[in-house]
């Protein structure tokens, strides 16, 4: 860890057990309710210089790279809450990267500024029900040209954070005649208080229908009409344009989940050596042994490879990554899942209840096996590139 | 399965899909909203002569032996209110099979009959917070004598389905100087609106604080008085009849933890045959077959094992089946454990909603690995015993 | 287990205590080293009658149902000698059984008889090095007709026990032109003393060559020339005929491997009752319990499954169980090879050596993944199977 | 990878396809057979300026650091005899070690010189088969001074590479009554021509008795008379040097593990990418694509692992390194185990065969688990220094 970045991320994690941890609470309080605490501290980060670190100097951000943010999303990820309270959460960070790269002066002035500042959320309307995420060509949400405006008709779901959100970034299919599948979506900002745009409801997610940034929620576009300045990049290009965001978010993710590990590594040796069970201490009891030490091991393997990886798209950019991107996607979303099991194990009944982050995250992360491609796509998509060292192309 | 059992097991499973999955609906209604229904079915079951299949029929049930339960207990646990509409849930069954055989005769009229009847429900107070479960003789609860009276007083939870319960069965410490820890505790039946019984709340697991029979209390007793009538058994002798109802509840419970793997294991092979995704439909993917495979094998294994040892049981009795019970206990849990996340996994974004049953399975049937002792903690116990023939005892 | 099965049980595990356990010196003898002391024990289980259990009665053998010769075929698959030494090990076993259903007159008085007398061996020339075991069909072994004689040429390998055996049956494709892949090949009995079957070699097989009955040979086939009368069953019918042993194979295998995994368990209870390490006794270990208490769940799960799929092929013929077939040979090999691991991972070094049997077991079982169908090739089709329960044919 | 020694790491690559791969022979020639090969090979490293990389160039090697060895080992780990042909093979590249830096100058005369000439060949005689090698300050071996001498009696085993080995370095107890157990044995150097040293067999490892430097050996010390100038070190201090050793002999392992990791997996490519089964090549099979993705993520994280470990035992020595140190040994020791095991059954019968180097490597290499401390024994180490942050000592 190079000087500058060792020390942001002192300062980093100093906030975070001062300012962030007191405030969790089992993860019991929704958002709307404990909006004002966040909001609270978002301007505290401000005041200490810290806000929206991984967003360039020239707009506000303090001009980390890519490996740099990514020790520092290991420490906000600590926390529920960590990476809101910095500005740098999903799906608003991604969108930022995309509105600072592709957006035309007035949609930065309009939407990026806001958003930048903290001062509205928005969301990024890709998946729908009817068809897997996987194969994210095959789309029904279809957006046609009228006049100077877009008419966008579809139905999404899992559109993270739509809740409350000032603006949606949505996929839709304009160009249905394109000869590559790639060609035919494009993203479109849609302000939610366009007439069409309907939420219909916050999902219910592993027993939480969550609100605000919590949420997760189907949406309706029913002749939900926008002028064509809302455009994002060009017409044709919304895979490019997704494919972008899609190696940084990995790296912000993997490191998020890292730092949610260590945090349930560290409950785990701490119920560990204080819960007496029958012969002692459970720190005495040679499964815990090996909890502790295969987990050490995995955490430590699983940010040597997103670190590694993040460096190379540092120096040479995504496309040397490929099959990096997605290795890590499955490696440390594994890890993840194993860690938090056996840190709730630990606990006993405890770790069911409210009474500590555990239930939370082993409920909500367990999406991290399934967004953006599950594991077993992640895996084949691997050996597929893999073997064509070996003379093969499959389909 | 023999004829008679298979008749039964016909009917009910006939009427599981004529009545019980329509009302499903993902697990969402919560207890009070949807008793109305419940109880209209636990009518239709009593009219069809299906009623409290576990109970002896001198008591008015079917007299089934355990294997022939545990068969009617795997249909009845493929829907979670199976086992409710049948009245032989957990805790009312454990309750009733101890109130049948220890109960006074007075007892037994004020707190069986209704149960059996359906007409009041019962919890079981026995785990406590600052005691880990799988050492039970180490118990903070107290009832103390005073003239006719005991005098309870202690901190609970994880009692569940106390919310709306006409009485507990608490588990005290009566007797502290008793030279066997196994000879310290009692079973005090201790109706729910005596002063001093508070139900704290209706703890918050995995997401859900549930409420009614779907309820996991945390209970206070604060000099609560109740005659010494209320002792059920002997004094000293509450570890020697919870010891009882942990053999048939065992067998209950694997066998109901069967019916959801039957039932998630349906839901993924279905979803495998209808869901489109890059390359083909699911069904078409090798890993999928795998898990298809896989699952078939664990939970044929699983029900093998589970009425191997409910035979054995009705031929010897438990005391025959103490390995047995915990390799059970251990091996059921992880296949349930694994059938649900695969089929989870195959539901995508799907599953983790309440879109389908599994992820109120996946969130509350995590604790078939803790209760009734951690997986890890009846492993040791079997080696233990094991060893012994080896000549070691290991403390 | 009933009274007559469970009489013969214990004589044959009391003869493998007195007889065939003190000669076993760790695997270390080649087969013709201690063919003679074989040839001793042979006759003892002659004068036991206990001579060939698995063959039928008018066949000189003891008639003993597939259920109950599979609890036989586990005792004695407790040592690598005791299937030999009671005359149904594979090959012959299968060999044995097929020309009892389907051979002529002549070939039952010179095959057949002296197999069953025990005074030659056999072998099943099937596999070929260049097609894969899980597609049989594809195969490059013909049997061209010519006047009154088969002329043989074709390449095989794993043709278990041909050094030193009387005669192969071996499959050659006859009828090449045939509709159905299934209806091209034909089993032929070739006397291994026929000019053109050469023995390459004793093929080095996890480090030993191996020699007699305990060798897989490559076997060339140069204008190999036969009498048609040495045609088994009709021509045409090799896979139909093949696929009658399958079943019954299957259990024995099945049963064999659970013999050894309760001998290896043995070991591990033992070795860990005895061993001390830093800390105390192997014994005293949380990682042995969980192993030790893992591996009883596993073996007993096991045997539950392969019994009952022996029983349902006693009542309903082979074709009732095609899935329960596939799911005991990967589910029976997995915990072979587990068993096997953890067995040899509590001896330490001494694992490794010729100092027990496990080094044997380790390295020659390892087959059992990949013989009869590769584990992954029964999941497959396994899944195949039951999706077709959900409206598909998947190829 | 530096300049430096990526250029080093590509001459040895290069000398590696040329030279070692074409004489492999599936490791089926035993050691003296190959040895004038072997010599030649030798000669021509030599010649090249590659020879002892791992010596400081004062004794006449490259003076790699460790991080820059490890990716040579790498590289020549990736043939059974790579290591040996630049002469940075176990034992002896640990034996030069220690002489390097304990040994006095007639010790280095005598025994250093000749063994980085590679005229001679050594071994390190301290596991005992009476002991677990997990409890090493549990040793009965004696040195017993009398006058001049060291009077040795012992029972060893595990001695590798003794046959033929021009001396061994033998840990014995000196000191029996020292206080701390780590200060009782002492570390002698032996010839193996010292009357009373006898090599009483080469032990069978997993179906090999191997020869030469490809032995195990089992040897006996019997009043074996050896000068007091022989002690290497000081007296009492052979578990120090044994230490010192360790961290560095433990990089040398898992590279190698590694290099044989992505040999095995390189093997398991090409297979797939080449062999028909049924339904067209085995790369289409989404098992193998598992495969291929699992391990190509598990061998990354592995070596960046060890990587970093060298890296920091460079910059700050072995102390700063004990949770590591245990951390790979039993991380990589479990991708070595799993990508063997994948590459093999991917190979099908023909990977058990000694068609190519899978049989070789997974009889051999199941030793990784085992010496050095068996992989249970690390994980606990780990978690009990990692619990020590959590105020315990547990012993």
């Amino acid at each position: 860890m190079s000087d500058r970045i060792g020390g942001i991320v002192d300062r980093v994690r100093s906030f975070m057990e001062t300012d962030v941890y007191p405030i969790e609470d089992g993860g019991r309080k929704e958002f709307y309710s404990i909006l004002p605490v966040l909001e609270e501290k978002r301007q505290k980060v401000k005041d200490l210089g810290l806000w929206t670190p991984a967003v360039s100097k020239e707009w506000g951000g303090l001009g980390l790279s890519l490996w740099e943010f990514g020790q520092v999303s290991e420490v906000l990820g600590r926390s529920p809450y960590g990476l809101f309270i910095f500005n740098c959460n999903a799906p608003d960070a991604g969108n930022i990267e995309v509105l600072t790269t592709q957006g035309t002066e007035e949609q930065q002035e309009r939407f990026l500024r806001p958003l930048l500042a903290g001062k509205i959320r928005s969301c990024f309307s890709m998946t729908e029900p009817e068809h897997a995420g996987s194969n994210p060509v095959v789309m029904s949400t279809t957006a046609v040209r009228d006049g100077d405006d877009y008419v966008i008709n579809g139905h999404k779901w899992f559109t993270s954070a739509a809740d409350g959100a000032a603006f949606a970034i949505v996929m839709a299919v304009t160009d249905p005649d394109a000869e590559s599948p790639y060609a035919r979506a494009s993203q479109i900002i849609v302000p939610t208080d366009t007439p069409g745009f309907t939420n219909v409801r916050n999902i219910n997610v592993m027993g939480d229908e969550g609100e605000g940034w919590g949420s997760h929620s189907e949406i309706l576009y029913e002749d939900c009409r926008v002028p064509v300045t809302n455009l994002l990049g060009e017409q044709g290009k919304g895979f490019a344009i997704a494919q972008e965001r899609l190696a940084t978010g990995r790296i912000h993710h993997c490191m998020r989940w890292i730092g949610i590990c260590e945090r349930a590594f560290e409950m785990m040796c701490e119920r560990a050596a204080t819960r007496e069970v029958a012969g002692g201490l459970l720190a005495s009891k040679q499964t815990i042994h090996n909890w502790i030490a295969e987990s050490r091991a995995d955490i430590d393997a699983a940010r040597l490879m997103v670190l590694d990886t993040a460096k190379r798209i540092d120096e040479s950019g995504p496309d040397a990554v490929h099959i990096e991107i997605s290795l890590i996607k499955f490696f440390v979303a594994r890890v993840l899942d194993t860690v938090l099991d056996r840190s709730l194990q630990t606990h006993g009944a405890l770790g069911m209840t409210d009474g500590t982050l555990l239930s939370f995250w082993v409920r909500h992360e367990r999406g991290s096996r399934i967004y953006d491609g599950a594991d077993e796509v992640h895996k084949s998509r691997v050996a597929r590139r893999i073997l064509r060292n070996y003379g093969l192309r499959i389909s």
